[in-house]
C-alpha cells in the first residue's frame, strides 16, 4: 500500500501534507492514471492517521480534479494531461510549499494551539450536560447582544481578572473580533478615521480598508501609539492594544493611558478600541489597569477573544460598549441576530462560571511560561548571546530578538527557513516600511512552538546565521 | 415560596416571563426592598421550570438592579425608589408586553422552531463522537471558506436535492446570511446598486442601508421580481427569493427565472443573489431548478442556510460562489478567518452525510403539512370561509390569509392581538406602501404553531372578525 512519511511537517496540517504526496505521485506518473488508491479506512490504518485526514485529503482531490470516485467501489486516479488547475489550486505556490514542508523543525510565526493543551475532556462533559439540560434555551433566538448566562459569566470574569465594573448588558457576543470590527464600522460610522498602529497587525487595516472607511497608520513608540502623532492626525477612533503590542510588545504604562484617554475626550465623537487580546498571558508582574476601566467619559470600546484562550477554532469573541454606544446599538444595529451558535454560548458560559477558565489560564501560563524559558535560556547559552539581546519577553506569547549581524533581513529569514526555522521580521508589519524601521528583529511567537528540543532549534538558528 | 403561572405566555420566553413578573412584583412592591428571593434551585423545582430559566431571569434582574447579590447569601430585593431605568429597560414598552404576554394564544409572526423537533440525541451523539475522535483536526484552523469536509458534504446534499453540480471549493461557510450578506457587499463592490424586493424581508434592506450601500426597491409582481423594473433601474445586484418569496408565497417559474438571467447577463458586473432560505419545505410539485444550476455566465450566488432547517440558534449558513468571484474572493478576502466552529461544523457535516438531515427534512416537512393541513381545513370549516381566500400554501412555512371585511388591517391586528392572536399584514412589509399595496392580506406563518388547537384558534379568529 501507498506509505508516506508524516514527520518533520512542520506547521503544515496532517490532511493537507497527504494531499500534497498524492498530488505529487500523481503529478510524477509515479501514481498512474486509472489506478485505485487504499480505501479511506485501510489507508488511515496504515499511515496512522485519522479516517477524517485520508477523507480530507482525497475530497480535496477529487474537487481539483485529480482523483475520481466510483460509488461503492473507491477512488481512482485521473487522467491528467491538459487538465486546469482549478480555481484553488495555485501551482505556482508548489515549490515554496514543498520547502517549507520538508525541513520545517520550529514554527515561530502561525498561531497554533498545541491540542495536547486543549482542555477536551472537561469540555465534552460539559457540552453533553449543556444538550441534555438545555432543550428550550438553545433553541430560543437569545437577545441580539448574545446570551444572557455567557455575558454573566464574562462580566463575572472581567470583574475578577481585570477589575472591570461590566454589566453584562454591556457585553456583546459576535463570532470572532473580526466579525465585531465590522459592526463597530457600521455603530461608529463609515465617515470616521480609524487609526491603526504601526507596526501593527496587518488584518486590522485589512478589514478597515475592505469595509471602504478610511484609515491613518499612526507610529507606534515607546510607550504604545504616538499620542502626538494620534493629534495631528484626522483620526477620530484609535484602535490600539496597549496591553500588549503585536509585534513590538509593548505594554502601555499607565501615564500614556491617560494620554489616550485625553486624546480621546478632548473632541466629540472620539473612541478608543481597546483591544485586549492575550492579556491573560502577561507571565510576570500585575496588570495595568484596562483603559476601559479608568475611562470616565464612556470613551473606550473594550475587546477581547477566547480565540486565543481556548482554541482559535472555536469562534467566540466579545466586546463592551460604554452606554451611550449600547443604546445607539440597540437602536440602529440589534436588528442583526447573534453569529454564536447558542450551543457554545452555553457550553462557555459554564466552562467559565465553574471556574474551569480561570483553571485552563493558569495552566497554560505555566505551560507557556516552561516553553519561553526553554528558548530563553537556550540562547542566552547559545553562541547566538554575543550578538543579540532578547527584549518584551514578558508579556502575551511573544518576543523580540535582536540581532547584531550584517544580513539583511531577508537573507536571514531565507537562511532560517532553509533550515526549517519560520520566523518573521519586525520589519514585515509596517505599513511602508521607511528607513527608520527596524532592522534585523526577529518575532518569536512560541505559541506553537511544542515537542522540539530549544537547544537543537537555536543551535540550528545559530550556525544558519554564522555559516550561511 | 413565590409563585407564577406559565401558562399563556405565548411566544415570551420562560425567563423572560419570569422576569418580568418579578420585576412587576418589585415595582408593585409586592416584593419588598430586602426581602430575600428564593435560591435558584428551589424556586426552579417549585415553578417546574429549569435551573437556567431563574438563574437568566436573576441575572436581568441583577444586571438591571432590581435586586442585588450577597455572596454565599443569595439574592435580595434592592431599594428601587428613585432608581434610573438601564439602558436596556424600556419601560414604555411595558404595557403591550403585557397585554400579549397575558394573552398570546397563538404566533403566527416569530420564526420559532418547536423544541420537540430538534434531533437533540443524534446531535449530541455525533457531537460526542466529533470531539473524542478529531482532536487534530478540531483545533486547525480551517480553510477561509470553511471545513473541508462540511463542504464536501453540502455539495453533495446539493447535488442530490437541487440538482446543482457545486464543487466544495465554491462553497464559503458563515455564521449565518446576515454575515455573508456583509462579505458580498465587500466582495462586489460598495458602489453597486442593489435591488431588494418589495414587498420583501426587511432585514435585507436594513444590511444594505446598515452598511452603506444604496439599495432599491423593485416591486415584486406575479412571477418575482419585476424584470422590466430592474432593467429600467440602476441596479447592479439583484437579491432575491424565487423559490419561495416572503411573504408574498411566490414562486417564480421558470421563464421568468431565464429572464432574470438575462437581464443579468445584458450588461458587465451585473449579479442576481438566489436567497433559497426554505426551500427544502416544499410541501407538494416538484422542485423548480435553482438559477445557479441554469446560470451559464456565472452571474449567480446561491446562498442557503441551516438555521431554517435545523435551528436558528445553531449559525450555520452558506453561499456557492461562481469561479471568477470565487477568485476575486481569494485574492481580496480570504484573510477573513471562517466564523463557524469548528465543532459544529465537523458535526454538521456527519449529519449530512450520514442521511441524518434528509430523515430530518423528511420528518420536518411531514409535521408542517399536518399543521398546515390542519389550520386550512378548520379555515375551510370556519365561518371565515365565506370571507376569505387562502393563497399560496404549497410552499415553505407560511400562507396568506385574504379576508374580504370592511375592518383595516390595524383594526383586524388589533383585535387579533387582543384575542392573543398574533399576525403581520403583507402591507408591513412593503417599502412606503402606497395605494396599490394588497390590504385585507395577511400572513399566516406556522413554523411556530404548536400545541394547539387549529380549530379553536380559528374559531377565535372568526369571532374577532366578526364581533368585534
Amino acid at each position: 500500500m501507498l506509505t508516506y512519511s508524516f514527520t518533520d511537517i512542520g506547521s503544515d496540517s496532517l490532511y493537507h501534507h497527504l494531499y500534497q504526496c498524492i498530488r505529487s505521485d500523481i503529478l510524477s506518473g509515479k501514481l498512474a492514471s486509472g489506478e485505485k488508491l487504499p480505501s479511506k479506512r485501510s489507508f488511515a490504518k496504515n499511515l496512522g492517521v485519522s479516517n477524517i485526514t485520508v477523507e480530507n485529503a482525497y475530497a480535496q482531490l477529487l474537487a481539483e480534479g485529480y482523483i475520481s470516485s466510483v460509488p461503492k467501489k473507491g477512488y481512482y486516479v485521473r487522467e491528467i494531461s491538459g487538465m486546469i488547475p482549478s480555481a484553488g489550486v495555485n501551482t505556482e505556490n508548489r515549490p515554496q510549499q514543498d520547502i517549507s514542508k520538508k525541513r520545517c523543525v520550529a514554527d515561530f510565526v502561525s498561531n497554533r494551539i498545541n491540542p495536547e493543551q486543549f482542555p477536551f475532556s472537561i469540555w465534552a462533559k460539559l457540552l453533553r450536560e449543556t444538550l441534555l439540560n438545555y432543550h428550550e434555551e438553545l433553541l430560543e433566538a437569545p437577545p441580539w447582544g448574545g446570551v444572557l448566562k455567557l455575558r454573566h459569566a464574562i462580566s463575572a470574569h472581567l470583574k475578577a481578572f481585570r477589575n472591570m465594573d461590566v454589566s453584562e448588558e454591556q457585553i456583546i457576543i459576535g463570532a470572532g473580533t473580526e466579525y465585531l470590527y465590522g459592526l463597530l464600522i457600521q455603530l461608529l460610522g463609515r465617515d470616521k478615521v480609524y487609526a491603526v498602529e504601526n507596526p501593527g497587525y496587518h488584518k486590522i487595516a485589512q478589514i478597515y480598508e475592505s469595509n471602504g472607511v478610511q484609515c491613518c497608520f499612526i507610529p507606534v513608540g515607546k510607550t504604545g501609539m504616538d499620542v502626538g502623532e494620534l493629534e495631528k492626525s484626522a483620526c477620530h477612533v484609535a484602535h490600539i492594544s496597549p496591553s500588549h503590542h503585536f509585534p513590538t510588545g509593548i505594554v502601555t504604562p499607565v501615564g500614556a493611558r491617560y494620554e489616550l484617554l485625553g486624546w480621546a475626550t478632548r473632541e466629540e465623537g472620539r473612541y478608543i478600541i481597546e483591544d485586549d487580546y492575550d492579556s491573560e498571558f502577561r507571565l510576570v508582574g500585575k496588570p495595568i489597569p484596562t483603559l476601559q476601566s479608568i475611562d470616565r467619559s464612556e470613551r473606550v470600546i473594550y475587546m477581547n477573544t477566547f480565540t486565543k484562550t481556548l482554541a482559535s477554532t472555536i469562534r467566540i469573541s466579545y466586546m463592551v460598549l460604554p452606554g451611550h454606544l449600547l443604546e445607539e446599538f440597540q437602536k440602529r444595529l440589534s436588528f442583526y441576530s447573534c453569529t454564536v451558535s447558542n450551543f457554545e454560548q452555553y457550553t462557555l458560559a459554564r466552562f467559565i462560571e465553574e471556574g474551569y477558565f480561570e483553571k485552563h489560564i493558569n495552566r497554560m501560563r505555566t505551560y507557556y511560561r516552561r516553553i519561553r524559558d526553554e528558548l530563553v535560556t537556550a540562547i542566552r547559552k547559545s553562541p547566538l548571546a554575543s550578538c543579540c539581546e532578547i527584549a518584551e519577553e514578558d508579556a502575551g506569547l511573544h518576543f523580540l530578538l535582536r540581532m547584531d549581524t550584517g544580513l539583511s533581513d531577508e537573507e536571514l529569514l531565507h537562511r532560517a527557513e532553509s533550515a526549517g526555522i519560520r520566523l518573521s521580521a519586525l520589519a514585515q508589519y509596517y505599513r511602508n516600511p521607511a528607513e527608520n524601521v527596524p532592522r534585523h528583529t526577529f518575532i518569536v511567537n512560541y505559541s506553537g512552538f511544542a515537542g522540539q528540543e530549544a537547544a537543537n532549534v537555536v543551535k540550528m538558528l545559530a550556525k544558519c546565521i554564522f555559516c550561511g
